[in-house]
Formats: C-alpha cells, structure tokens, sequence
C-alpha cells in the first residue's frame, strides 16, 4: 500500500524538480531574450520616429536581412515553422545563431519601417536558446530524451511568449495548443507553465514593461450578457476569423510570389521598395513597426474603418518578402482596428470590440483559441471574458485550419485514435 | 478559388448554426435546472439549519434514496461515470427520470444533513437533458449522429457546470478536459462555450445568485511574483494535490467496504447512521451540507487547521454509502480551508491560499487542471491567476491520474497515435 502510493509520489517530485530547474534555466534565458528585443524594438521605433526618412532605405535594410540570412541562416530560415518541425520529429538541434539571427534581422526590419511582430522572434529566441540546453546536458552525460528535447523546446516557445507579451498563463497554454490544431496535450503542461513564469518573472525583473491596453469602464459596464451581445459577440467572432483567414492565405500566396524571385537576398529588396514607396507617397506611418501607438488608439476613440486594410498590407508584403518579426503583433493591431470599425454595425462598445478584436484574430490565425481567452483574461481582466471566449472561439472555427503556421498538425481525437 | 473559399464557410456557418440552436436549448434546460437545484438547496440548508434535530433522521433519508434508486433508478446510479462512458461509447440514452432522481435524492441527502456538493447533480441534470434533445430530434428524423450525442452530452456536462458555479468559461472547459486525463479536444468546443454560456445566464435569469468569494485586498497586493511566493505555490499544490488523491482513493475505498452490505438501500442507511452520529456526538455541524458559510469564512478569517479534516471524513463516509450530491463543493471546501491551514507554515497569505486551495483541490480530483485555473481567474480576478495556476497544475501532477471520475480516460498522444 505505502509503496504503491509512495513511490509515484516520489517519481513525479523527481520529475518535477528536474523540469523546474530547467524551466527556470530556459525561463531565465528566454526572458532575457525578450527583454533584449522589447528595448531593442523601442530603440528602433523611436529612432525611425524622429527621423522619418530612414524609410527610403527600407529595401537596402531588406536586401541586408536576405543577405544574412542566404549566407549565415539557411537552416534556421524556416523560423518557427522550423520550431514546430523539430518538436513534432526531432532531428538536429537548433543552431544558436538562430538567436543572434532573428534579433538583428527584426531589429532592422523594424529600425527601417518594415510592418512586423515580435512574437515569431520570442518563440524562436525561446525555443533556440532552450535547445542549448539539451546539448549542455547531453555533453554532460546527462541521459535526455527525444521527447524530453520535445518538451523542452515546447516550454522554450511558452516562455518566448509569455515573456514578450507579459502573459504568462497565455504563453503556458500557447506552448501546448499551438503543436497540433483541436488538442491540447498535457505532457509539458508543467516545463510549459514554469518557464513562461519564470521567462516574465525574468523580462519585469530587467525593468522592461509592457503596454497596459484597458477596455474603457463604461463600455464594460455596458457589456452585459444580453441575448443581443451575444449575437453580436458571435457575428464579430466569425468576421475576425475571416479576417485571419484571409491574412494566412495571403502571406503564403504572396509568399509564393516573391519565391518566383530565384534570389533569395532580393525578395525583402523588392518587398522592401513596396513597403517603402507605400509609406513615402501615402505619407502614412500608422502601418509600420509595431503599430503600438494606433491598437491603444484602437481602445480609446473611434478610428477610420479601413485602418486594418492597411495594417493587412503593409504587414503581409512586409513578411511574405523575408523580413523578420512575427504576425502577432499585427495580428493583435488588425483584430483590435478591426473591432474598433465593427463598433459602428454591431451593438457592442468599441474597446470592447478593440479588446475582442485583438485576441480573436490571432486566436484563429494561430489555431489557438484557449490561450487566446486567457490572454485576454490576462490583459484586460476577467468581466469581458466571455465576449473574448466567444470571438475566439467563432474565429477559430471560421478561420480554417491553416493557419500562419505551416508545420502545425491536426489532432488525432483519442476515440479514433483506438 | 471562391469555391474553396466560399464553400467551407458556408459549411461551418450551418455547422454553427445548428449546434447554436441545439446549445440554446440544452443550455436553457440545464440552467434552468441548476437554478432549481441551487433554490432547493438553498431550502433544504435554511430548514436544516432551522431544525437541527432534523440531522437524526438523516438514517431514514438515506435508506429513502437508497430505495428510490434501487427500484426506480439502477440504470441512472452510476451518475457521472455513466455520462462519461456514454460519451466514451455510445449506447443507450440516458433516461429522463435521471434529473427527478438526482434532484430528489440530493436535496434529500442536504436536508438531513449529509456532507455533499452540486456539481455531480448539475452534471447529470445538464447531460441528461441534453440528451432528450437527441432523442426528440431522431423521433422528428433529423439526422443526428452518435458523434452528434457525444457532442451533446458533453455540452450538457459544460452546461450544468457553468450554471451552478457561474462560471461559463471554466465550465465550456471542463466539459472537454474531463473527458479524458492529460488532453483536451476541440470538436466540441463550440457547443460546449454556447451551452455554458447560455445556461448560466439562464440560471441569472431565474434571479438565483451565486456566493461571492475575495482574496483579501491586503492579501493581493501582497502577492508579488517572487521566487520565495512561486516556491511557496508549489509546495501547496503539491500538498494540494495529495489531499485530492487522498479524498479520491478514500472514497473509492469506502465505497468498496459499503459494498459488502449486499441490500444497496441499506448501505446509506448505515451511512447516515454514522454522520448523524458524529454530528450529534461532536455538536459540530459545520461540516455537513455544502458548507458555504466555512469556505467564505476561510476567505476571511484564520480557521482551525482540522477543519479540511472534518469535511473530509464526513463527505466521504456520505458519498461512499450512496447519498446523492457532487464531490466539488466538498473539495472546494477542502481546498480552501486546507489552504488557509497552509497559511500557518508558507509565506503566503490565507485568503489566497484559500483561492489557491478552492480550485486546486478540485482540478487534481477532477483532473481538470486548464478549466480550474479559468475558474479562479472567474471568481477571484486575474490577480491570482499565477498562484492558481500552479497550484492546480501542481496537484493535477500529484493527485496521480485515479480521480473522481472513474471512467475518464487517459490520452493517446497525437505523436503516439500516428
């Protein structure tokens, strides 16, 4: 009796010291990674602000990015669909320049006006650095599974995530549900949640803060769960899940495009001079960078209906042509812009739908509908939950499966599974 | 294109449509059942509490349920194992006379003083009703498949524990993740959300409130995110977690020794004997019935360290002998004064112990550890989203996988499947 109660109890403490200390490792160096990005990014934001024509070299800035890449990072170009490849079949580790690689190429892409993210480069930060554990430990004779390589990288992308975004119990949930499309598994559960805690513990602990959004007091006072907000809750779900749709197929089939370019180097030219020419005739500066300044906009006055449409372009040229950053943060300043315009059809408060708007988008371009709704619980608090449920889980089913990640997979449901 | 655009839409909105009209109507049914069931209880702990001479006829209740269920309800006994292995496998519906049953023998098992929850009972009101959905549907030939009803049933599960908690979100979650131990699946993500959602603002809608519980405002602001706190968390949900393997295998024990009594109606019998005993020869009664007013007083003040002791011993001699009701107000209640007990020895105040205990406790029983933490940030704000997170990952680790759910299933991993 004492043995069988005992002895699992005593396996899964072992179990549980040996992921803590090195979740607390891999936290550590993921969270000091997206520190290093978030002031690297607010250096590049600001400089490009006060001087506003260092635009016009956005194409030599993209043509630097495919210079670098083309011949210091072709195995790690694939970025974090090269992430979800290694967790699903392990082969090679993660070559560290991926690290150094994607720092500098966002930080550029950002310094010279390209429209980006910076989650694609936490996740991959994240997860390149955890694997160097794996080869630590390895080299230390220290026995270390494939599957524990695995979960290892799987807490490196929670970490990325929750560190980047402030959202711990998002980035924990992201890490697991954003391996296979309709399931979550719970093998990493535990790696997955320390390091995304440790990895903000880490960022907060560098004096980096994150952008405070809020839904405005009175519009959540409004939000009442009336059968006419939901309704409308569910109508504004499904256009932001076509929304993500629409921005998934047109990065890939512009992507497709600019691989008709047989040099790689040249595409972020090409796309570069788009982007550039764009903002220099339309003298226009709200849809590059980051975008910060217009999705708090997005909370607090009402915007011109089509900002999304330009956030949507700007964004996808920018990334199909082989600029670095991630989607999300452009995922986050569509869904929120997005909301925002929905407010003058849908009987809803406009930071209402802005907060809906910025989590659902990305809900259903990364097929990550519960992490979603945790990141909005995480941000703007719990009395809007529903609603964000609700948008992202219509965005999830209206979106399709594919996603901004190619490598992600479809879950096998355990009945047929049998 | 358009075809390949316009048609998977198309489906998914009919899709949509039809499992929202489905959800409405299950989520209407199992709200207005749990606003039934929380009013009854709510009579049936004011008239006990009124009369407490009442608790010595506690004997006669259980042998009443006991020949309630042995002439009218053998089918339906099984209880929530049964929903789960009819999601599992398909056979027969579920009967009607399962909600009258439960309803009766549960306000019977609270009006005379048994130690029991509500969830088991909204569980099986919800699933059940639900489920006359799918036989109502098939009498007016409309094509409804056994994937449909696992569906169904599985949003009636949602539906009944987001209304008699009021917390929609963890119930659309609980209703996936309890299915089977360590995944989650999406196919039913949809009606499970509707459901919950619709029945809780049913159950509102029949003016029926549910407790409110606080973290201490002092007690939040002190909760920093701080190495000492975070190794502070993990230690109570460890503890956590094997109170909830501890309540899981005592009740199963029991029930094996009730067993032996071959007559089932005299097995409560026996067991009423024994509470009313102990209730009568302690004079204590705070640890019959649900409990409210002691899980709201280890959110304020310091309790005796036995108290999570008490309620332990009494709901699981109730449960085991075959009194009807839930296991998670008890394990709510459990959790919280456990919680509050840990206070004494980690530095971390009582009434976020309490918080962290109330839901910790529940997600390693259950197996349950994503809808639990939703649960928290539901009931006590997001404040406290960190700590709750790890204490229920942590039990849900430690309370090994035999929960109160005997026919959950363990996952195969997708990796595995293929």
């Amino acid at each position: 009796m004492l043995e069988t109660v005992a002895k699992p109890i005593v396996q899964t403490l072992i179990q549980t010291l040996r992921w803590l200390l090195i979740a607390i490792v891999a936290g550590m160096l993921a969270g000091t990674a997206s520190a290093i990005l978030i002031v690297s990014l607010n250096w590049a934001t600001k400089t490009r602000e006060a001087h506003p024509w260092i635009v016009a070299l956005l194409p030599l800035a993209g043509l630097s990015v495919g210079l670098m890449y083309h011949y210091l990072g072709r195995q790690v170009e694939a970025g974090n669909n090269l992430l979800l490849e290694q967790i699903h079949a392990p082969s090679a580790t993660l070559q560290l320049r991926m690290t150094p690689l994607i720092l500098i190429g966002t930080t550029l892409t950002h310094l010279f006006g390209g429209s980006a993210g910076r989650e694609g480069t936490a996740l991959q930060t994240g997860a390149s650095l955890a694997d160097q554990i794996t080869v630590v430990l390895r080299k230390l004779g220290v026995a270390f599974s494939d599957q524990d390589r695995r979960i290892l990288l799987t807490a490196g992308i929670s970490a990325g995530f929750g560190s980047v975004f402030g959202t711990p119990l998002a980035g924990a949930v992201f890490g697991l549900e954003v391996l296979t499309i309709g399931s979550v598994g719970y093998a990493a559960i535990f790696p997955c949640l320390a390091a995304a805690v440790v990895a903000d513990m880490t960022t907060r602990a560098w004096h980096v803060h994150h952008t405070l959004y809020a839904i405005a007091p009175k519009d959540l006072a409004a939000a009442t769960l009336t059968p006419a907000h939901i309704l409308a809750s569910l109508a504004a779900g499904l256009i932001f899940g076509l929304a993500a749709m629409a921005f998934a197929r047109t990065t890939h089939a512009l992507g497709a495009i600019f691989k008709r370019i047989p040099f790689p180097p040249l595409r972020p030219l090409v796309g570069g001079c788009l982007v550039a020419a764009a903002v220099l005739l339309s003298h226009q500066t709200q849809y590059i960078g980051l975008g910060i300044p217009t999705i708090s906009a997005s909370f607090t006055q009402h915007l011109p209906p089509w900002t999304f449409a330009g956030k949507f372009l700007f964004t996808t040229v920018t990334l199909a042509s082989g600029f670095k950053g991630g989607e999300v943060t452009p995922l986050f300043y569509i869904g929120s812009t997005l909301g925002n315009a929905l407010a003058m059809i849908l009987p809803l408060a406009p930071s209402l739908l802005a907060a809906m708007g910025f989590v659902a988008v990305f809900a259903g371009a990364a097929n990550t509908p519960i992490a979603s709704t945790l990141m909005a619980l995480e941000l703007f608090g719990t009395e809007a939950g529903v609603f964000a449920a609700i948008a992202c889980v219509m965005s999830y089913l209206f979106s399709g499966e594919q996603g901004i990640y190619r490598t992600q997979r479809t879950a096998v449901l355990p009945e047929e599974a049998e």
